[in-house]
């Protein structure tokens, strides 16, 4: 298996040339576009890698479907549904276009940026700092990794250049979905996508939504298996932007990417896995990543259709 | 089981209160909108049925996915990839509104009119009439059926009031999307949607979905693997047309609805579902076959996230 | 004033080589780009010309104001306003993109083509045809030119490649807009656009419509002040497609352009103006023409802001 | 002539209880619907009123031709015409639905609030504070009337309210087409619209402009012809929102209306006209103010179409 895995890091490393890393925050522009690294965690506890899986990046888009999560823990489904639905909207992750008579919950999903945004209101917590610390704990928990942190440069960096996350969020309250001041949301939103990880950190979080929220070894319920479920469903049809339904097609699990260049998949009641690779899709989908999971998902047959 | 499915159909049957038969083709207004009928072919080989499962009714939409497998075997999957994307386009199924600048491939996918009218140009022969008998032999073969046939009051009530189709088909003709008569196209597709099924009928052509293109008794191939997951995968995003997050949700499996009433259901591995209740919620989605798939995916674990 | 206008034609003509001529009816990219007329009917009785001035175009667009004219005799302004609005629309005049919530009147105005095929079931006739010899009519009357044909191979060729004004016509037809046969009112829709005309035709018209109404020589009146303010408004805000803001700005007068490369300029109380210049801007406007017209406008003060 | 207004005002005030006063900005809720004042600045030097003439209200979107004005004063009409276009866009004053690709100079014009919030950034001075001064010079000049100030409450209503102009400034910043601090933009903008006037002041500035800029009494050219045919044109194709068109057909003469009920009517050469009337229409025009113009104009033929 780990030498499957290294034959598809080769195999896939060059195509990161058909890409381009994220430049809108400028500290995601000094990665080196080259790398490439794979990590899966598996039901037999075994775990594999190749590349470079150890190298550090920030989570971005990929910290999605776990503000989710802990939205519903601590208000539960139907406060998340009220707020955010849960369809596809054809649509860049950052599109400003609702039309006047159609910005409602109906319209927005939590993957993307207006619906993230807004479910971090729903996070326990007096303070957006302890909401955050909320969030970061649940990622240190489900990764296994009490030494996950905040990439400062990256947080600083996207906070000063988060401006359309700015016209998002007062949006948002103009419409009356969110009442508490935005810059304070917007804080929690931009340290919780600059949390650093590598394809380790990710495969982990990914194996225990595909165990239905049982811990792989410990077997400890962490979330309702509904929770996992729900969380599911919605990166299969929303996970990889407006790439979602591309991704179905050619790999065809439910899957989340972040303009890092991380992808966290999740294949139910089997693994999860991690990938990380710089260099995106016009979508903001990590190219080489793409075509790694791809290349895996054939070989293991891990399409779920 | 068929005691579950006759439980499941009593519980759900009065929820059509909730919803209205589809009126913008006169013809389908004429429906009792309280039937409701259920059938499951399933993967022991087993049959079961409850309520109103013989009941006939119009495929109307359950026939894309047929006409989207029609294309793949007749002309491959990049002809019909250049043609239509995959991606969920957040608008309602007969959506006009395009932006002049948008009108490619990469916003139309194969569950929408748009996309649907398209493919019907890949499929095989030299009229529309000789597309269209193809088109029959597969709905038949799939669901060992050769009794199949067009409702002909329906195609007639479809073809003089499908105005909003013969926009979508010149406008794709405008777009040089297409090249043949939009009359010509558009009388195939509406024969397509009035073909005449139960939801024995729709649980069979599921199954073989489900099983991969394998005849659940025979175990004849009857198509690629590929093409199989193809479908399924692009259900799972784009089947239930801009209900389908909510029922990735709620559900949890591959399907295609129709504005008759009808809904495929696609469990790889495991079972084709038929369900038919004509009363549609604003999705044009059936309201107690939502129901009753919703039930019975929760007590059978069905949900594939 | 001749020795004026000869020298605008003179400044202007080398313009023509900023735009294109329209290519999407075929038998229009056959034309001279580097055609420039332009004719002055003015207050004093006295009639001005030079360069192409006698050279024959198709009307296009230009026909606009006279359908919503005739729709406005025949059926009167409720009517008129009931199917079409006023408002511009900030969108190109062949634009698809009307959200399913918002095709109604409010959403059209007469000088896109959705408007103007609309109001052609407003006029009188008991056929299309003789609905078009109305218009006719009243083309050759406003422009004391009872010559005026259409030119045939212009129509065949608008007739065999306008199918975005089907899927227009037909979409008007799904919201039950428009009653009668598409291509019964297309037919007398593309016969319009098809009258050949030259600089001295649509100068004279605009004559008219700038006198209220009002023939120049013989004083009489030819239709209601009334419904003259009511072109003229409409010429004001969306006469020249969604370059109106722009035309308003720098000649600043009410006009229509159309692809053939005409535009009529009103300058109400005083001249009509018709200029030819076939090559267009991104808007469909003739280069050289509003140039020339600019021009014109600032030597002989004709903005009425 | 104040005969004449007079019974204009009674003949319209009735009409106040077909809409509604703004109630988005607190403040604004608290007015009496009831008020109806006209005042007309004539050629003759001879100044009419009758009503509510007196009566104080805030500017509110009136105050938009002069920041136009003054940007245009400031920096010159390339600047302008660089950052903000100038077509009507078919949508209401304060639309989100910008596409992605389309957010540009193209797609703004100074009459909406986008447009308006980045003409701000181009009036001279080192502070908001400053520019904001330089805008209410520009006022109290325009209207001879020194007194003229800032309604505290409104402002400070509006600052609090104003999420969705909020929203609309990162916007433009996250386009790059503005990079001052957007709270300091916005605070400039909140004061222009708290500007307190009266109908004489909206008058006695609209007749500036009717006059190119040449103040009717002192003959001191106050700013040049071509800037007041720039205003006086944006105002006729975008100066009464989505409503400009009926405008345009109804009253006939450029105009800027408010959501604090006044309006400013510019007839070229002629007069100026103010008038108030807080009770608003859907598109967020006075509706007795409108109803009053559109008699003035019918009855003193003011429409200059």
């Amino acid at each position: 298996m780990n030498e499957l895995l290294e034959r598809i890091v080769a195999d896939c490393a060059p195509s990161a040339s058909l890409g381009h890393v994220a430049t809108y925050i400028p500290e995601l522009a000094n990665v080196d576009p080259n790398k490439l690294g794979i990590y899966v965690s598996s039901e037999d506890g075994k775990q594999y890698f190749a590349g470079d899986h150890l190298e550090p990046f920030t989570m971005q888009s990929v910290v999605k479907p776990l503000i989710l999560l802990q939205a519903l823990m601590d208000s539960g489904e139907d406060a998340v549904r009220t707020l955010v639905g849960v369809e596809a909207t054809g649509k860049p992750f950052d599109a400003f276009n609702y039309s006047d008579q159609a910005l409602n919950s109906a319209n927005i999903n939590p993957m993307i940026n207006t619906g993230a945004i807004a479910l971090c209101t729903l996070i326990h917590g007096e303070t957006y700092e302890e909401k955050f610390s909320r969030l970061l704990d649940l990622a240190r928990k489900l990764s296994d990794n009490p030494e996950l942190n905040v990439d400062h440069a990256v947080y600083v960096s996207e906070k000063k250049t988060g401006n359309k996350n700015r016209a998002l969020g007062y949006m948002l309250t103009a419409y009356g979905m969110i009442t508490d001041p935005v810059e304070e949301i917007l804080d929690c939103y931009f340290r919780a996508c600059s949390i650093s990880v590598n394809c380790r950190d990710l495969a982990r979080i990914a194996h225990i939504f595909a165990n239905h929220g049982i811990h792989p070894e410990t077997q400890e319920q962490m979330f309702p298996a509904a929770y996992a479920k729900y969380v599911n469903a919605t990166l299969a049809t929303c996970g990889m932007y407006d790439g979602s339904g591309e991704f179905a097609l050619t790999v065809g699990f439910p899957a989340k990417s972040g303009v890092g260049g991380g992808i966290m998949g999740v294949i139910p009641h089997r693994m999860g896995i991690g990938v990380f690779a710089p260099a995106l899709d016009k979508h903001g989908n990590s190219v080489a990543g793409v075509q790694a999971l791809a290349k895996l998902s054939q070989i293991l047959d891990l399409s779920i259709y």
